[in-house]
Order: structure tokens, then C-alpha cells, then sequence
């Protein structure tokens, strides 16, 4: 894949947050939601707010703030939240369970239908509702299932063989949760999770706690 | 907590890749490692590489590159991965087992040394070696486990009850699995891990392919 780049990444990052907060605000049957209240829940600077959300084509009125309903609306259609993504977890061992239980997933349009697995004990059986199958029917499921996107959680060791499978099968999202670099085709989209980036993060605001910088 | 500003957190998060990367160039015996190479690795702009870099004080040479071994010493001892850090995991369902399972922590000197459950189905057993207890344990057991990080996997509905619980058991870094925003002292450093942020990035990089942005 050629390079692509996000370069407003870090408010992308920040749009589920806020979208959070919204829909509470529209729970709550508020109309308006101000960026102060929502940088103060989030421990951000409000002007940060503003420019994170005007990436969505909100507008925000002055001393009101953001009318709640436009604003979950706006979020949503920006990341494409406002319709529903059908996507498969390849690899159903721990971390694989627990994503096809993520309760936020549904809410942000993400429905898993599925999944596979190479350990025949736990192909055949349902997690959290969702039927998993063995690996070797993946192409065939996949396609039944009319999946685009694969979620990657594999051991890394089999990351890039089952990532050509994918490929191969039509997948055009993938989100890695593997620590390997995925070679796919151009018109492949993919997503890297790197739980050692969050871990990196807590280690510096550790350390800079601890020479009292923060 | 006070306002806590990582300004150069998306160089933080890309450490441990160029981590990866330096380690793998240890192993082959390389002595230095260019900043082109790392740039075209992971995709990025070898000028960003650099910059990325240069927050841990290491300097590479004209044509050479970064020297491989103190390449390597300086991300971990920036980040202080050159020590241990042992931390338990507080809910140990299905991410908490995924996280306490998963091998790239032990490279980085994040020691998972015990879990904690409501469920007393789980706590008594051992998952990948370590041991889970019981929850009303966790205050005795953090303090003879000496343990002042803890790794937040328990449901959102009782995320804060717990936090709470783990500040007067001394904890002082936590990272959170929850969507809940975390009300801790001052003293207490929060990283959140949101799933959604990185769902969010994938959104954006399949809407910006289908409109050929990228």
C-alpha cells in the first residue's frame, strides 16, 4: 500500500471520545453542548475541541456551544459510524473473544459475524453469540458473509500468510493487531494496533510524574 | 489529575516500532541502521524518523545512520524499559487474559504478576502462569506484590468503584481499558486505551480510499 497519511490522526483519534459525551448529552435530552464542558471532561483545551470537531463540518454557535443532536450526527457520518460494517476476527483466541464482545463496537456500526479459528476446539463453537468457524472454510465463509473487513488478531508468527489468504478471499480493511508490518496490495486499507504504543505513553507520563515535569 | 500534556505523543507511540526495528537490526549483527530504512519500514517520511528520534538524544552519522546497540539502549532508556515494572491486571475476563498472555509486554520489562476477578470461577486459576485472586484479596495482594501499576480490564459499569479502590491500595499508574473517564488524585497517572480510536482511524483511511484520497 502506498502511503497513506492521516494528518489531523490525533483528532480522528479523539472523535469517538466526544462522540461519547454527545450521545450522553443527547441522553440526557440536552440541546446544546458546549466545547468548555467537553474539554473539561476530557482534560483538553477547549480552542483543541474546536478544531478536533471542525474536521466533521460542525458549527458551533457562540455561548451555546454545538446543538447535540447535528453534533452525534455529524461524527457519525464523518467516520462513517451512520452505517453498518460487517467485519470478521481471524484468530478467535483471547484478545479475539474479547473484541467480539467489545460492547462499543455496535454502537460505532462495527458488527462482527463472524469468526475463525485454526484450534479445531474452538472452531464450531459460538463466542458471545457469533458462530466461529475453522480456518480453512475461511474462503468460502467470507465470501458468504460478504465481509470486507477482517479484524487481525492472529499469532504473529502466521500474521503475513493469513493476511495473502485474506487478500486474496477480498478483505480490503484490516485491523492489525499484530506487531507485524502487513505487506498487502494498494488497494488494501490497513489499520496497525499497537498495544506498546499505549504502553510507551503511560511509561513517559510515568516518568515525567516522577521528575515532577507533569 | 492536572492537565497532563504529552505534546510529542505520536513520536512516543511510534518508539516501540522503531524499537522493533532496532532490536531485529541487534539480532542480525547490524551495526548501523539508517533513518531511510527505519522511514520506508513503517512508512513514514525518513524526516520524521529523525525528528521522532531525536527525542530520545540519540544522533545518527552522516551516510551511516544510528548506531544499532546505542539505538536501541536509548529508546528503552527513555521510556524506561530498561527496568522492570510489574503490574497486575484488575478483570480478568477476555482482554484481561489477552493482555496478560500477550508476549510483546515482557520485551518492554512489563511483568504482569498477578490478576484479580469478581468472578470466583476464575480467581484460583492460573492464566498463562500467573496467578488470579479473588477481588476482596486485591488490597493485601498489591501490597505484598509491591505492585504500583495496575492494567484497568474490569466492565465500565464498575471502573471507577475499583479505580477507586486501587488508589487507596497505592497504585499510581493505571491503564485504562474502560470508555470511562477515570477520576484519580493528582499523584495518580491515567493512560486510556480506547479501542474506538483506532476503529476510528480505520473508518477514516477505508472512507478516504473509496473517495481516492489516498
Amino acid at each position: 500500500m502506498n502511503k497513506m497519511k492521516v494528518s489531523y490522526a490525533p483528532s480522528v483519534r479523539r472523535l469517538p471520545s466526544y462522540l461519547l459525551i454527545a450521545r450522553q448529552a443527547q441522553d440526557n435530552g440536552d440541546e446544546y453542548l458546549s466545547g468548555t464542558v467537553i474539554a473539561s471532561e476530557l482534560d483538553l483545551e477547549p480552542i483543541q475541541v474546536r478544531k478536533d470537531l471542525s474536521i466533521t463540518g460542525i458549527a458551533g454557535k457562540p455561548k451555546r456551544g454545538y446543538p447535540v443532536q447535528p453534533l452525534v450526527k455529524a461524527i457519525e457520518s464523518y467516520l462513517n459510524w451512520d452505517r453498518q460494517v460487517n467485519a470478521v476476527v481471524v484468530g478467535a483466541g483471547n484478545l479475539g473473544s474479547a473484541l467480539m464482545g467489545f460492547p462499543g463496537f455496535r454502537e460505532h456500526g462495527l458488527r462482527i459475524i463472524g469468526g475463525f479459528d485454526m484450534d479445531s476446539s474452538i472452531a464450531g463453537s459460538k463466542i458471545y453469540g457469533i458462530p466461529v468457524y475453522p480456518m480453512d472454510q475461511v474462503k468460502s465463509k467470507i465470501e458468504e458473509l460478504a465481509s470486507l473487513t477482517a479484524i487481525l488478531t492472529v499469532p504473529s508468527v502466521s500474521a503475513q500468510s493469513v493476511t495473502d489468504i485474506l487478500v486474496e478471499c477480498g478483505i480490503k480493511a484490516l485491523w492489525n493487531f499484530t506487531n507485524v508490518k502487513l505487506k498487502v496490495p494498494d488497494d488494501v486499507v490497513v489499520q496497525n494496533e499497537d498495544l506498546s504504543s499505549g504502553y510507551a505513553m503511560l511509561s513517559i507520563k510515568c516518568r515525567m510524574r516522577r521528575d515532577r515535569l507533569i
